[in-house]
């Protein structure tokens, strides 16, 4: 077996077999295979596809390539939630509280955000000595006394996947079904739970363009881990525009600390959408009695309490929950409208884009977080609007990144003529039996 | 412009600018642009595809990555050959004298064979003290002296061609029209002649295993020849069995000093078909008094003449022209029918693989070729044979590769009950105006 055959049969668009795939991987991973050789067959399988079986072989080979975690001694049901990524997307902050309150452990480990805003780790440090880095018993422990905690990614997960992932990134092929499917799904799978929701974003703010090719994404996702025999599930939703009013790091514990406390906004049904599938994945709920528990969740405060728990158990200070507005928070601006009409358009990826301009994101991995800034959203797609209302506010440090950000947001925001039809939050929900439109 | 942004383009089957093709081909000349870029780029380019222009600007990028050379001293009528190559492809060592003959110069710069038997220079070499090694001066004395010559590549020709053929032979990129045309045109381009001929080759032992594809790369390289200002034009010739009937390198020269002598075999009729072409599309003849003084040039002796006055020039010994006797063959053994029937199929590359197991082709750079060995096919397609005839005569010294040698040739030609139809010699004729089926 050579990679040169290799790549000549997927050039003729045939199927890989399993020992072709592991070859890969392996060689790739160990420094057999060089990186461009590797390149072109990531290429032709970027150009010509990959069949479920090959993209299954593909993630089990790339998730054999390092840890396993066992979370079999938490000795219950242990559910994960994956999100693809998007603007004020914070809503693990509210999840992880929600699920522990209905029954089922959330044992998260989550990564550093590099772009827009930080990542959920970025987010939680933003609270006084909250700790990401617990060891894996301390992890547990927390997890078994509380349902839940959230911390950095320290096993060796999918390392194949980082290397491929590199390279990717610089020879045009990140954008290929298969091979995003893998990516994700190979460190999810590794990760342990065995209850998975996934998150698929479509729109100017996410990974995926449109709403078909999140659909054909989450479907191949689903197939995959079902493969795996994990019981999962794929909610396709909107990021045309930023999921949550608050977009930065404090400035989203904000956010998540109002839905906890029962604000129904666009982020609040996201959650709840979330929350609900994931319940009825795990088997021990319906759809009706999911939402009865999450509903109950929230009203009761337990979730809120739940929240300030994990919060003290990972040695971060709780009255921040209970008084988000002791978080420092950086000077007011505002971004104005300059006419009359409704948002008619929004490229949430450009608001994420003026956080990091703030300071609130990472351009490299070596970037320090600026947690105090952010934007809070007063429009959605949708809104009336007259000329001098206030679109946004922008909150920076000493006018760092200001005139930027202001003007990124600026042209990131339409104004038209006709009012749009506001956005549906989900567009569709991918089970193992199929599809459900909303 | 970075190169990720032009692989982009080239996956979504854009067309790339001038400016891009040179970006990549400096860059990745110069080495700034990485092998696993130019793997991933290429790949895209073999599944998506170019277009003329952009095959036309690849190859001019290529064709000024290094020398060119300047023929316009010689002050006639320089015309060049370029045969794809092929199993019993010695048509230049008879071709080079002839079109002396007929008044225009053969100002050749070979190649020396990989695989297979040896390529021109090692066929001429053969000839004690011949020497391919002239300095331009020599080259172009002799050349202007005796109406042709052939020497070794010497200058820098497409470097960037150099470097591409390398990686596109360990990542699967080597079957592509547009990049075949843009290497192949590139060097020949920058070889200085003004008039072209291209023998385009398929069968089993070529590059294109079919005339379609043959058509599609002669296409393509005669409009891209055309584009740079060339007279050029390309035959499609047969390659399913060996072009000459003596393979090996001394066995060639044998073989053609038989065509020069005026022996009427397949070689005989190649030869022809490429000089005639090659003589009406200099503009100095018509199809017509082409032929005429091809005929003419072998039946007077003048073009065996010329071939001894050529090797005399280069310090070879031109006795051996005379009397090809004198070359020193091996130790003769046969390969017999074991069965009654027709010749129905060969595999030439085969045949050709099996003169490189006798020591007459090369596996890697440095091997030493023994000239003396090879085959004598007694039989071609559609040959009728009895069961212990002799299918072909072999050449060997002490043994050595011999039971492999037989083996692979009694296996490459197949014996069946119905006569086939003996294969045309050329298949088309492309010219700039359009194709001439045969």
């Amino acid at each position: 077996m050579t990679v040169v055959d290799i790549i000549e049969k997927k050039k003729l668009k045939q199927q890989l077999s399993k020992q072709e795939i592991d070859f890969v991987v392996e060689g790739f991973t160990n420094g057999s295979i060089p990186d461009y050789q590797m390149s072109a067959l990531l290429m032709a399988i970027l150009l010509n596809g990959m069949t479920d079986e090959e993209t299954f072989e593909l993630t089990d080979a790339m998730l054999h390539s390092g840890d396993i975690v066992d979370m079999s001694a938490l000795g219950g049901t242990v559910v994960d939630k994956h999100s693809t990524g998007g603007i004020g997307d914070s809503t693990t902050l509210a999840l992880a509280p929600i699920l522990a309150c209905c029954g089922v452990y959330v044992a998260k480990m989550s990564g550093r955000g590099l772009g827009f805003t930080g990542g959920t780790i970025d987010k939680l440090e933003s609270i006084p000595g909250f700790d990401t880095s617990l060891n894996e018993e301390e992890f547990f422990d927390v997890v078994k006394r509380v349902g839940c905690a959230v911390i950095g990614q320290t096993a060796n997960l999918a390392p194949a996947d980082k290397k491929i992932y590199a390279l990717r990134d610089v020879t045009g092929t990140v954008n290929s079904i298969p091979l995003i499917c893998a990516s994700i799904m190979s460190k999810k799978l590794a990760s342990g739970s065995d209850t998975i929701l996934l998150d698929v974003k479509y729109g100017s703010g996410a990974f995926m363009p449109d709403p078909e090719s999140a659909l054909e994404l989450a479907t191949k996702m689903v197939t995959i881990g079902t493969l795996a025999g994990k019981r999962i599930g794929a909610l396709i939703t909107d990021m045309q525009q930023p999921l949550s009013d608050h977009v930065g790091n404090s400035l989203e514990l904000v956010g998540i600390v109002e839905v906890l406390r029962g604000k129904k906004n666009r982020l609040y049904y996201e959650i709840k959408e979330v929350a609900v599938r994931l319940l009825a994945l795990t088997g021990k709920y319906t759809l009706q009695s999911a939402e009865k528990a999450f509903c109950e969740a929230i009203e009761s405060g337990r979730a809120l309490d739940k929240l300030a728990q994990m919060v003290q158990a990972q040695h971060g200070d709780p009255d921040y929950i209970r008084h988000p507005e002791r978080f420092e928070i950086g000077t007011r601006d505002t971004v104005l409208a300059d006419r009359d009409g409704y948002v008619s358009h929004m490229v949430a990826a450009d608001i994420g884009r003026a956080v990091t301009h703030l300071g609130g994101g990472r351009m490299t991995k070596s970037d320090v977080i600026d947690f105090s800034v952010g934007v809070v959203m007063h429009v959605a797609i949708g809104t009336p609007v007259r000329k001098g209302d206030v679109l946004c506010e922008v909150f920076h440090n000493n006018g760092k990144g200001l005139s930027e950000a202001k003007q990124l947001i600026a042209n990131a925001i339409t104004i038209g003529d006709e009012q749009p039809q506001p956005h549906k939050i989900a567009y569709a929900y991918v089970g193992k039996d199929g599809v459900e439109l909303y």
